[in-house]
């Protein structure tokens, strides 16, 4: 973090950071950038007993009330409510924020919010973030200064992106430990559809299905392996909620490829030989081994 | 375990039990019975080194190599391979085993095999099991006598079910710290299809779908929550392509079923209005949370 103290606009040599939405997200983000010594964070939120929580908890220095005030000191401004917000906060911004500000946000899909980027005054920068991590429980209650160690965190340039936004976004992957990777917002949003998002909604269909074809013996004899996929269905729910409909078209399309390599499966099931069933189960072993294995 | 004694054929008041393939399951089953000291367990493996490990590991008493010899002493038969060969092994008893035998299995799917059940000679009795667990490691190394510990064992009667088979059937669950579930064959093949099978069976259709739909990105961004899906193709392949094979049909019913619900969801993420999408996420939450969760 050699970029530090020239960053800085507040002399005192700490960069400081207005994180608005100090949930889950927003206050792990808080807690680990302020474990560092190296930031001063205020917290904002429309939920005040949250804010006041994360502040008794140490995650910021300060806590504000009024967007508009509380940006016009800080360096960098965070945005990590649900995705529709943080839209709604960009163009805010838009108005009020100095021009020196550099805004990043922590939504889960990018492309609604790099275009509401795009759109902000020349002169103001901006870069999309999305952290990789998550946890079950949602609110300040499970923020975790450590929620980003080693985590993905990715970066999306916009046309309000220039180095000192760049600069920034680094400094805070780096100051939460976590690992930064560039893409654009369209193959990042498809991309999380796939290995983030349809894993978690296929909670659904499979709880759906069940309740049709399994009685009373299926809560019976449902066990790890069920939960461990439709566990997920009930896991922060606003901040799903919020990933379903702010990414719904990349969603949609993945779990209709989904639904179809389901279906050639069964079809396989019902019409193959041993020997081809044996080659897909091996087909898939080998490429989550060489794909997606740790 | 009241009708040990009397259950014994062995005077010394053991009760001996002859299991047939050591592996994840029968090994750990072997380990649970022996661990109780009311048990005299002789191990039959195709694989030599496997019935060798059972005997070093101390899961066993003592190894056979012929599956007629072993049979001739033992109060209970517990045959423990994969399905197919669990059919073959009934035959082949129907002719040798002693009548006073009770034949046991612990396959996954019980259908083919309380069929060939059926069809033993009268006078022998036979009584279907499916202990539920697994493991990712497959064979005698995986074999752990806590591996049933708690974990439902679905019982299934077949015509040749009488009050000895059922006796040490419910010996052999108790001793082992299962717990019984009394269940028809079909109801119990559909059943896991839905809860058990078609869970792990997700993993291939998710990795085939990413493989088509995401580039190097995918497997960057995959985390905890994609793995915790897709990693089941790559666990214990020999006993997963047993269970697709053997289980075929309800398995693919269920597969089917799911992946209707699966394209419902996609067309109410394209075409829902927010308060529809909401309402069908909080709807599976409320079913996991009601028949689902522990």
């Amino acid at each position: 973090m050699t970029g530090q103290t020239t960053l800085s606009s507040r002399g005192e040599g700490k960069l400081s950071a207005l994180v608005v939405g100090v949930g889950l997200m927003g206050g792990s983000l808080a807690a680990g950038l302020r474990r560092t010594g190296n930031w001063h964070l205020i917290g904002l939120d429309a939920n005040r007993d949250q804010a006041s929580a994360a502040l008794e908890q140490g995650f910021v220095d300060e806590i504000a009330s009024d967007l508009a005030e509380a940006a016009r000191g800080a360096d960098l401004i965070v945005l990590a409510t649900p995705v529709g917000t943080i839209v709604k906060h960009i163009a805010e911004l838009a108005e009020i924020a100095p021009k020196n500000a550099v805004i990043i946000d922590l939504g889960s899909s990018k492309q609604a919010i790099c275009a509401a980027m795009d759109a902000l005054p020349e002169g103001m920068q901006a870069i999309g973030g999305h952290p990789m991590a998550g946890k079950q429980t949602a609110g300040v209650a499970g923020a975790d200064p450590d929620l980003y160690l080693r985590r993905k965190f990715v970066l999306v340039e916009t046309l309000r992106t220039g180095d000192r936004a760049r600069e920034l976004a680094i400094a805070l992957v780096d100051a939460i430990g976590a690992v930064p990777v560039w893409a654009d917002a369209e193959r990042h949003d498809q991309t999380v559809a796939m290995v983030s998002h349809i894993p978690h909604f296929l909670s659904l269909p499979l709880l759906l299905a069940t309740d049709k074809m399994a009685d009373d013996l299926g809560s019976t004899l449902a066990a790890g392996g069920f939960r461990g996929v439709a566990a997920a269905a009930d896991d922060n729910l606003t901040m799903w909620k919020d990933i379903a409909v702010s990414n719904r078209a990349a969603i949609a399309d993945g779990l209709r490829v989904f639904a179809k390599e389901t279906e050639h499966f069964a079809n396989l099931l019902e019409r193959g030989d041993r020997s081809e069933i044996e080659s897909v189960l091996e087909e898939a072993a080998r490429l989550y081994r060489e794909d997606f294995e740790p």
